[in-house]
């Protein structure tokens, strides 16, 4: 029933930060009135609607049907999906398979979250298993023995992954919509406050309101609406896989779903030319450059030092400031980065634009798995 | 991509009830190692996983990839769907389409909840809406309401209502896996506590634990493990639609997606054989066998009341005691409805068997709206 690979046709945010004065109904409603009128369609056209939010205290339960019901209650099928810090990106493969089934033909994937202090937990509050009880509940630990490995494995040194963050923060600055817009140095990374070693604080995502929305269309659909279409070409998720050992050589999830999104997409890592990935702490960028096959393994760290992830490097990662700078409301952070590539691809992004960016690549990690999208326009 | 319509290749449940010594993990397990074994597949030939789960204190982050993780873990994306009392029915609905995307050949489903007392709030915690504040987030006034409604417009008694439970604790002595397996009289249900006029304490489900799995393949992969599959030929998923003052006129959520997935399955309401509905409170009978086009607008009482909805009756409903007996643990309500219409339509239903059954209905109904599946076998 599929005819052509899905397009999305409309992309929108609210801007990431703190607002305390707002509900994240509020948040919700203005990404998508962004949205819509950014796909130039009205809410009515829309078929089904998906809801990536991790949420808060108690159960988000129905939270979906209310954001949406603001827009227009017409009958749609909505979901609410949860997979953490990756939520709205395997939102948008489920929209992705929507359409591709000819269930539907435009959807609407809404991102929303307004972060509480500590509430991400691994496994969830009743989680008592072994790797939670060592620690590896909690996120800034899990990366910092990510680095540590890094480091002993191919001499990483922890300039490499602090150069992250000042990238990160430099882009960002050309960003209207992040949370931190303002430049910071090397040695400020470095000296700030110690988190888990060797992360320091400006290593480590804020806690962040914000929400994101992605209009997806069938090929046909697009058609009537854009001349100029940015086509999801393919998408694989990942859990994690028994790998003991072996993830040095590569069978990461990250490694096993871009291999599959290549292979789905019919591309490979040197047809990428702009790139998302979750740098929720400053590792999340050099292990998945590595992971995406841009760089041979290990090589992450010098790669990121000698600039080849800037905008005008080789291979662009979180133009928008990611995770770190751009910011991390984890429910909308997987369409941020979609709504980013997609910017990019339709040479949208201004001062932080990639020249002839045509091939775009997002990796969205959440407790449960690894996504990752490949746009083309 | 598709070929032909999805064929559900297992299914299993963990009894429901009150479990307080098993984890909602254990749960899940034994409803997972039942299907698989059912469908005489093994987990490594599973390609996705959903969840299907509510949740208790706390957001429920990364349950999935934890239930997962026991049966084996290759690196299947796994997907957390919540939908409240509808999430595994909306869950199943999503493994549809990624099997007819070509996403994948095998997805199985999860169900699984262990419920506090109370922990259902329409909207969620944050909820401060209007009808929230009305006291429609309690669910047996929104179901009173209901029925007061239906008592004014068509002269419905409130007998009629008790007799569903008559019914579904009859049927429930023949199922293993209810919660109650014990007959009560009408008198019985109409003379215990009043809690909400007219819906007395017999007329509303108990708080269950309990979990189900539901395995869906795509037709060639079916064609390798079964020569009789159970097909689901057409689904609808419908959020609550603006229809103030028509609803009586059948444009309620469970009209609309009845009538869609009529029209996707190709059948209509004289072709069904068997059906569940979703009883939570005995009105969801009376009302539901009306939007499914079953007996005219206003005629659903005296059908109850004289047989039409026994095993033996015209339109046999909620054959395995339904949510009223059977139990209702949130999450995995749409896979156990799932399944009992499977072995229906296998002839594997022992004492509560519908002769000749060869079409089937789910309608499992949640906060952010209704979805409705039809199986032939």
């Amino acid at each position: 029933m599929s005819e052509g690979h899905p397009v999305v046709l409309g992309v929108g945010l609210h801007p990431f930060g703190r607002f305390p004065e707002r509900t994240i109904d509020d948040l919700a409603r203005e990404a998508a009135l962004a949205a819509l009128s950014d796909a130039g369609i009205e809410f009515k056209d829309v078929q089904a609607g998906y809801v990536g939010r991790v949420g808060g205290a108690g159960p988000p339960v129905g939270v979906g049907m209310r954001l949406f019901a603001e827009l227009g209650q017409h009958g749609i099928p909505i979901t609410n999906i949860e997979m953490a810090c990756g939520s709205s990106s395997r939102a948008i493969m489920l929209a992705e398979d929507a359409i591709r089934a000819g269930s539907v033909d435009v959807a609407m994937v809404l991102g929303v979250e307004k972060m509480e202090r500590g509430m991400l937990r691994v496994g969830g509050a009743d989680d008592v298993s072994y790797a939670s009880m060592m620690g590896l509940n909690v996120m800034p630990a899990a990366y910092a023995m990510m680095a540590q490995r890094h480091m002993s494995e191919f001499g990483t040194r922890p300039e490499h992954f602090a150069q992250v963050s000042v990238k990160s923060h430099r882009n960002a600055v050309h960003n209207p919509n992040a949370q931190y817009r303002t430049a910071i140095t090397l040695e400020e990374v470095m000296a700030s406050r110690m988190v888990c070693e060797p992360l320091t604080l400006y290593q480590c995502c804020p806690t962040s309101d914000g929400a994101s929305a992605v209009i997806l269309a069938s090929s046909a659909f697009a058609r009537r609406h854009t001349t100029g279409p940015v086509r999801l070409r393919g998408s694989a998720g990942v859990s994690p896989v028994y790998t003991r050992g072996r993830e040095s050589q590569g069978e990461g999830p990250t490694s096993l779903a871009a291999e599959r999104a290549y292979r789905r997409a019919g591309v490979g890592p040197s047809d990428v030319h702009v790139t998302q990935v979750h740098d929720a702490f400053t590792p999340g960028e050099v292990l998945t450059i590595e992971e995406l096959g841009y760089v041979p393994r290990g090589e992450g760290g010098p790669f990121v030092w000698e600039g080849g992830t800037e905008i005008t490097g080789r291979a662009p990662v979180n133009t928008d400031g990611g995770l770190l700078s751009r910011g991390h409301p984890m429910g909308a952070t997987g369409g941020a980065m979609v709504t980013e590539v997609v910017r990019q691809l339709r040479g949208q992004a201004g001062e932080r634009q990639v020249a002839g960016a045509c091939v775009g690549l997002v990796q969205n990690a959440g407790i449960g798995g690894v996504n990752v999208l490949i746009f083309e326009r």
